[in-house]
């Protein structure tokens, strides 16, 4: 049997751009990390070594830059559809995936910031000849509740497990990412309802099991945003176990040791069918 | 519209397990970070938070160290296969995904070791009622040529780009991972060859692209393994640029300065057709 | 010339503790990681694996979570002078350094929360036969400002540099340490002072070098509690280069790139003479 | 009380630099990661902004390249001392620290190579007016014996503790760094000796603590070399804990779980009184 290319891609990675806003006193930045992924007639590089049809990634990293002082960002959902539809123009690209990631800045000053280490809002558009994706999403969201988690009721086997919880911490770091149908909207203002959905989702909910609580985060966004087709969670379980305080003649119950090695990881998607 | 859960899994992961073979004096180390994820009948969980389906992933921690007690480890292909049989007997559970990292040690002495972070050695095992499949791989494998590579005759566009280089450094970290045709092999031997055929196509191959000296690599295993179907490579370009000496009085040519961000990214499979 | 041991400490480090003050519906949470180091006499450990003077490292972990679940934790000042305290009564042990870290987190609503990443928290305590020292601080704390800081008049020499800045980004990732002139203190209320005055200085100070923001912050500190005796700074230099547009036909001025190596590294005492 | 300015210091942090011996058609790289910090009459750019006396971190830099071309590297230790000696000749400068971490790469072919993430040799040198003091070291080195350490006969306090261990895994990640009692060497000879020394110390020593380990593997370094004066260690206790297997009806034994946090850290210095 012969041996082929199939499916490839190639793009630079983590391009690091701040736009800095100054056209009034009051400053605002934009700090982002960008990827660009290309797709397109591209097997003569990889059986020839002929770059003919190859935009170097040097090009791309420029173009971010190009495209963010000739226009702005904007939103980065915006922003990535405007690369998007650029590199698509190229003849020999087909398809580019556009992924960002922004790091939140609270305002200290007119021009002077804190970094927010909170939470990463992202986006990875697609864009095609025919067909334009746009995903909206959160990392690094780390919530936790103290009370109103339990774990009970599970499947036993012959590999004896940790006892039944009924008042246990719940903690995580949300990874969260939506898909919406359209590709014309107010991106910052869909971002930010979905992400106190998630939080209020997280919050609000009496836990019976992680999976509870995830499908209820995801059930929220889809019914704070009806632009929304779906939205993929994944949740790591970031155990806080309970000390037992017996052996130092200690109450136990206010006590936790939180652990990262192993952990429980719960994905899902919930969609709107 | 209806909203309503769609693909979901969970599991543990990173569950870290250290093999000690000490029949003999001569002790051998088996130095594991293994991950499960289990699909099945586990909708109750989500929307009910009923958890009767749920094997907890305690229970499935314990069930890797029982597993790796009672029958040893073996291969990482071996024993992940194991475990993912075992998972799909649960009556809930329709398919396991098994994901292992092994930690090299050399050996001191018959007692003795020193931790090789020149690589780590993966596995992927997927199991669910009627198929198993079995892909094995390499990641953090760092390598560097420091000639005959080069990378003219691209794509110009309005975005200007860095001169063509004719004599440059060549680095990447390889993750690669083949996925074998069947599920009974030495598979120790097998991760030998293909590691193997990976460094010598990187270093015999005379390179004008990366995506040249990517499908090289994945030709070479394929060519190396009859019993392999496919290859996939992710070759992140670690660029190491020509210091220019001219201010300095000194001629350029032997100092270069090694950058992280950002870097090209370059990623295909290569298959038997 | 005789071998002999010289100084020496032991203890565990990165003991993760998470206290739940749970006494009413409105719960608080204290995240911490704490680190102990003991010294003494433990020659015979080392020339003859003679442990009798040893406190296991796993007891000192146990002797952290019994206090903390007996007294409570009050302050991380407080906290680490108690344990302090109590290892140096230990009869083979003359010395403990305690230290802590403590994360932030955000109330979402009575017992709900989210890990808020700007800034850790810090503290330092030595207790020995005769004396106690409180160093309290802060890490992780990132600054920036858009305009006010410039770099210009620096001595030049035969390896030419980059072009003087009038107007530049500056932004840094702080880490602080002040030193109190005793050991008992409202240690929460001064944190806060400490804090702010460490963020109001840098955002409030035109910056003609980044020592010069350093001094002023010190500075701000000191002015800030007449209960310290010293402040101690190190402040990298995160650069933000503009990107040069000319090539591509834009203006130069908004975009910049965040570089993470290498960068200039800031350090300077300031203090109460 | 006057606030006034204490002990201050500044440079360039992590400059990548990798150098290719390509005079032959066998290359040798060398990759290094140069530091460099530097104190002297710097007060009026803390106090006035006046950077007169400040030769830029960027300069700092260039120097490095422009050195490692004119006069190539030899050992870490001579580039670092070359580096050391010219900094300090600039007028408002007294003392230059310079700090190496060099990363070992395993020759593949002429001009091939793997990097070897096995360990990453250092070095740290610190030249003023009068004295030079060159200090050679190890980094990243972990080591593993999986039987001949034992911990037994330590003291018992109200806080009970891990039972005694007769027979444990011991597992290290090494930090080493020696001082030579001059500054004329065989650098790279020394380096070898004295890495050797440490790893064989770790493997024949029958470990009764883990400072009795740390005792010896500083005894033998300072034995190999009689230009040493001393050698500091410090030592993570990288515990692997026996999994208990009695509920799952296997014999326990051979199963460890291998743990980051906490972790026991020892630390001392040996030397030639």
């Amino acid at each position: 049997m012969a041996i082929s290319l199939g499916a490839n891609r190639y793009g630079k990675a983590e391009i690091r751009l701040v736009h800095v806003e100054r056209s009034t006193p009051t400053h605002t930045p934009t700090d982002l990390n960008v990827s660009v992924a290309l797709a397109g007639d591209l097997a003569a590089a990889h059986t020839d070594g002929d770059n003919a049809n190859v935009l170097p990634t040097d090009t791309q990293k420029n173009t971010v830059y190009a495209f963010a002082a000739e226009h702005g960002i904007g939103s980065v959902e915006e922003f990535a559809l405007r690369l998007g539809r650029h590199f698509v123009e190229t003849p020999s690209i087909d398809r580019a995936v556009i992924t960002i990631e922004a790091y939140p800045w609270r305002r200290l000053g007119p021009h002077s910031f804190q970094r927010d280490g909170g939470e990463v809002r992202t986006a990875r558009v697609t864009v095609d000849a025919d067909t334009q994706h746009v995903v909206s999403g959160v990392t690094d969201l780390v919530l936790m509740n103290t009370t109103d988690s339990e774990f009970v009721g599970y499947h036993k086997d012959r590999h004896p497990t940790l006892p039944e919880a009924t008042d246990r911490i719940l903690a995580t770091s949300v990874t969260a990412a939506w898909r919406h149908a359209a590709v014309d909207k107010d991106w910052n203002a869909a971002y930010a309802t979905a992400r106190s959905a998630l939080a209020e989702a997280f919050a609000g909910t009496y836990s019976r099991a992680l999976q509870e609580t995830l499908y209820a985060m995801g059930r929220r966004v889809l019914e704070a945003d009806d632009g929304l087709a779906e939205v993929r969670l994944a949740l790591p379980n970031r155990n806080h176990f309970l000390v037992d305080m017996t052996p130092f003649g200690q109450p136990s119950g206010d006590i936790f040791v939180a652990t990262e090695q192993p952990y429980g990881l719960i994905e899902a998607t919930v969609r709107r069918s």
